[in-house]
């Protein structure tokens, strides 16, 4: 080997091993993994071809539909974090010029908004004060108005805490012809969701909230109806490392090489896909709820008032209103710095306005509840 | 709660706690991970804009700079797999219209033409034998001819595990004012790499090669001439995860967010980073030849032949030609089912004629060496 250049040591940063403050994740995500999760991540990695790991995918697929409760054969996880996994949905439905409606009732739905403009959609937009939703009766007449190709709604708005009912929203996806797309990011696996029943064409979440496991391998579901749509689009979908038709035939039969999977996220996210099936789907929406309503009269009984209406509440996510006077950010930080609990400032519209309070996957325990009360005593000037 | 719909149990798997049998990776990767790697990774997670968080991102930036040999301010790690790296090198550089040209020597040369063309790029090609590199004659006619406004070559070729030698190729670039974009998913770590020396202004790599890290977090790097083409360009990025816009608020000091980064890998790829520091990357590199010079030997006195001319071999990955009447994937699948060992299978041109053998981060290490020959010759008939 010849080397006639010297080496640049100029970014030759000398630190030491990796030293990690332990915190306690009560913000919007992540939340803390399961230490199971977290011991089966550990395991070596094998290749991504190997017989060991596509029985894995497999698990995966089936657990995965379990705990949405759909039976689409296009569900898998896609190896990125969640918004991969929204970028997944938007990159195999929306074709150039398609109307995609979008109903915004939070930051995520002006991130929809923005995606679906990239791929060249017709983007129509309905909004809503940050913190409400919308009535079966405003979908409709936004439907009536825009025939979109798409709906896009968001079940569970991670920026205000509110929950879209999503009942009956099929049903009319369906009579407008129109295929619907759902982010489920704070949903899965903590609220519950029927996406067969619900007649829901595309989806996507994450695995760092209701999964209990690290971010970094997110899940995606497709109906045959949305795949019918990718099989007839003219020209390629306009994203490589997302198209669902080459990612297909890794998942699928064929087992074609794609791209090289995030082997251990996989690891963990089988490990904690079974841990739900273990406790039972319903049985972690009950504890999640059970948890959510614990919180929601400490927070009351210690005199904190709660940004969306009971009905509408996520059980993973509680957005509260920073009263009057108190600076939120410096009440985050300091929680954060001296007690090492986490909850998150509001964003967009409700900046400064709120904390988020997540109770999500394993971190949905009472004691996590009195904990970050404890601490908020402490902090909170009453 | 009122939950009227039935739980649907079809896709309820029950498995066992994960079980994953404990291989040698010798295939053109995942390489196995470096144990105090796998170790950092299982640090339970913390939030994304934990101010733990972002001191581990300025570390990974500051050492990926040094692995790499450049200054280039926007070089951090994508939340993907190569891959993912791959396409944000094209995402933001491409503009519908551009003419690329792309050196095809092998599989990742045409995924790069394929990317291109879905980013809008009038994509020009030129080729070579898979084994084969190009020249710098070449090189030059091939711009003279096309003018492209990006040049974009395989460092590494990992389906041929040819090395395509890079030193003037920057000089040429500018003297016809084009970007010069290079994989170096199968180098970086492994050979050496002087990004500003040669003039390089876009590159993208994998964290489970060269790294010693589990796959999942991927080294990108933009030059500033490639971000002024960035910031010059009519319209947005057709790629919301991937947009160097947003990304750079987050990693810059706006520390703006953008997307949950996969937190656990984060702290495998700086674990694995700080470990090239320590060894010196030049050490690295150094020792990644020496095995490799080993292996080459091992493999011709058992009476094997190389695919690739000496001078251009890489010493991260070998290609082997399968011998006369030898059913290449029956001797890997024993290899890895029999004696976990798993070599790689051609890929393309070379499907079926070739075995690719990977002396990786970790994995270069002359008992690795010996390993292999020793399951060889049980597996091999000679």
């Amino acid at each position: 080997m010849t080397q006639t250049i010297s080496i640049n040591n100029s970014q030759h940063l000398q630190v030491s091993p990796l030293e990690i403050p332990s915190r306690l994740l009560l913000g919007p995500g992540p939340a803390n993994a399961h230490p199971a999760v977290l011991q089966a991540m550990n395991t070596a990695p094998v290749g991504h071809l190997d017989p060991a790991f596509l029985a894995l995918m497999d698990e995966i697929q089936s657990l995965l539909r379990y705990t949405w409760q759909t039976e689409n054969e296009l569900t898998i996880a896609v190896s990125g974090t969640g918004t991969a996994a929204m970028e997944a949905t938007i990159a195999n439905s929306v074709e150039p010029g398609d109307v995609v409606l979008v109903g915004v009732m939070g930051y995520f739905g002006n991130r929809l908004v923005d995606m679906a403009g990239r791929y060249g959609g017709d983007v129509r937009t309905i909004t809503k004060p940050w913190g409400q939703v919308f009535s079966l009766d405003e979908l409709r007449s936004a439907l009536q108005t825009h025939r979109p190709a798409i709906l896009a709604l968001v079940h569970a708005e991670t920026s205000t805490g509110a929950r879209q009912p999503l009942e009956g929203v099929g049903e009319l996806c369906r009579e407008f012809g129109c295929l619907l797309l759902i982010d489920t990011v704070t949903s899965l696996g903590g609220v519950p969701l029927f996406l067969d029943e619900w007649g829901v064409d595309l989806a996507y979440s994450c695995s760092q909230k209701g999964l209990c496991c690290p971010p970094g391998a997110s899940p995606f579901t497709m109906s045959s109806r949305a795949r019918e749509k990718l099989q007839k689009r003219q020209g390629k979908v306009p994203n490589w490392y997302l198209d669902m038709n080459l990612l297909g035939k890794y998942w699928g039969s064929e087992r074609v090489y794609h791209h090289t999977a995030p082997i251990n996220l996989y690891y963990a996210l089988r490990e904690s896909l079974r841990l739900i099936g273990e406790e039972g789907i319903e049985n972690c929406w009950q504890r999640h709820q059970q948890n959510a309503e614990y919180l929601w009269e400490r927070l009351e009984d210690f005199g904190l008032t709660l940004h969306v209406e009971k009905e509408y509440r996520l059980p993973t996510l509680t957005t509260v209103r920073i009263p009057e006077g108190v600076d939120g950010k410096a009440v985050a930080k300091q929680l954060l710095l001296e007690h090492n609990v986490e909850v998150g400032g509001g964003l967009g519209e409700l900046g400064g306005k709120v904390w988020r309070i997540g109770l999500m996957g394993f971190n949905s325990r009472k004691e996590n509840v009195d904990r970050l009360l404890e601490v908020l005593e402490q902090v909170l000037p009453k």
